[in-house]
């Protein structure tokens, strides 16, 4: 199943959204019960999937907008740095990296993790930028693990079992401010950061580990990866975060970006204004921002 | 004022405390309007502030349990590190300090920022300590800034007005994960990772400047340090902050530890099951939790 939070005449709505990726039908009901939202959604998913109706009149993508799927987290997306290797050395070696200052230290031992403010969250097609002046902006294409079922102490074995679906994610980044702050919190979070959509891929018609991934900066190919080369795989991040916290239904784990990133190049290509990211992965559409 | 969250005849109710810290004095009506927990308060203070009705009837402290002020804060707690001179230092010396590989970068030149997630939060009087086996545990006595006002690109000329009031935290640390990880939410993220409370001292009556602030482990005297001392005090900090997306109300900020903590000893004084930590800050009054 496909399901996006969708804006059409002029009122949310959550809706699937059919195989080809043209048009959405919206929620009618669920079994009785309200869903809200689409943290709602996921927390009751496991006792109304069988039970929910759509609407019969599909909606062309070209009558709607597209909110974030979820379109204000619960709480801090929680995201991985340096989860590819290629990356994880154009990183290091671009200077900006806080976390290691020599090659040898490029590749990471265990998982790294920071988060983004749950308001830092935009849809498909809105603006982004930071709101002040920011000379260094860049992109990072990424695959989103939304959680379903939540729990304290996963372990590998049994993690894939409380993924409820993948979703893009651009970890928007200030390489001046995540540089300056060591820790990257600051560089990373900020107003229209983590841009998320245009929908969410369930869990049972995705394989998490084995999905492509593509960016584009105005048309030109930047970055080009498989979810099979994360560094920690998915299994692994959930052991690692939920052996301190529960993990909740609906909360976001962006998975780190690979290789292509704008300070990967020499000199950094940062993103300048009215430039556009399209980000690509299988199954999950196309997010689509430009700076503002 | 002093504001808490009490847990009394199996409710939990707002309360004032009052000026000897000896009672408290359940929240009644606030001029019509429902409030439901502190942050509602929080972000209507400014209008309920004149009507705002307490019980007459004061309730000992022995007859009632606090809750933390604010029990689950909206987002993520933000929390800066290394800004203390004396601490900067000696976490740097102690050789957990991902940020920092040399004595001559201990000090920070800029704030450092990382996050907790809401649900660490525990009152004063609960048991910590990580979920599973953690060999390094250590303290982390902090004031906490509790935002009033929100907003987006506050200057640091107009940041007081934005702050409601103050708050004892402690910021709990597993030193392990938070070297291990590179990046500190791990280590610092997890639950019963962020006691705080008993109450909220509002901004009116205390001076955020110059606090006084102790810290005891089983007794013995550990930490004593005065918020003038901060590297970046809370104007900078609210400014650096609010620069890349709107502070909100019921935002907390832990504005760093002083010298004296647990790895700043050699051996490190790792906390043990069953330490009792107790931090005292100038009119917050005191807080107090053993390791479970």
């Amino acid at each position: 199943m496909r399901l996006a939070t969708i804006l059409h005449n002029n009122s949310h709505a959550i809706a699937s959204i059919d195989a080809e990726g043209q048009t959405a039908r919206k929620l009618v009901s669920a079994g009785g019960e309200a869903i809200a939202d689409m943290t709602t959604l996921i927390e009751r998913f496991d006792t109304v999937k069988n039970a929910l109706q759509f609407e019969s009149q599909a909606i062309p993508f070209a009558q709607l907008q597209f909110a974030a799927p979820i379109q204000r987290p619960r709480r801090n997306i929680m995201c991985v740095g340096k989860n590819y290797f290629e990356h994880a050395h154009e990183f290091t070696r671009s200077g900006f990296d806080s976390s290691a200052s020599k090659p040898a230290d490029a590749v990471p031992s265990a998982p790294i993790v920071f988060t983004k403010m749950p308001e830092t969250v935009v849809a498909s097609g809105e603006p982004m930028g930071f709101p002040g002046a920011c000379e260094q902006l860049d992109y990072e294409a990424e695959l989103g693990v939304i959680i379903g079922k939540g729990g304290l102490g996963i372990d590998k074995a049994s993690a894939m079992s409380h993924v409820f679906g993948y979703v893009i994610i651009n970890d928007l980044t200030a390489r001046d401010l995540q540089a300056k702050h060591k820790q990257w919190f600051l560089g990373k979070s900020f107003e229209t950061s983590c841009p998320m959509g245009p929908w969410i891929g369930t869990a049972d018609e995705l394989d998490g580990a084995n999905l492509n991934l593509k960016c584009w900066v105005n048309g030109e190919l930047r970055q080009n990866a498989n979810s099979k080369d994360l560094i920690f795989d998915i299994p692994t991040l959930i052991e690692t975060l939920s052996a301190g916290f529960a993990l909740l239904p609906g909360d976001i784990i962006a998975t780190g970006t690979p290789v292509g990133v704008g300070i990967g190049f020499n000199p950094p290509r940062f993103l300048q204004s009215g430039d556009k990211v399209e980000i690509e992965i299988d199954g999950l559409g196309r997010l689509s921002n430009s700076v503002r």
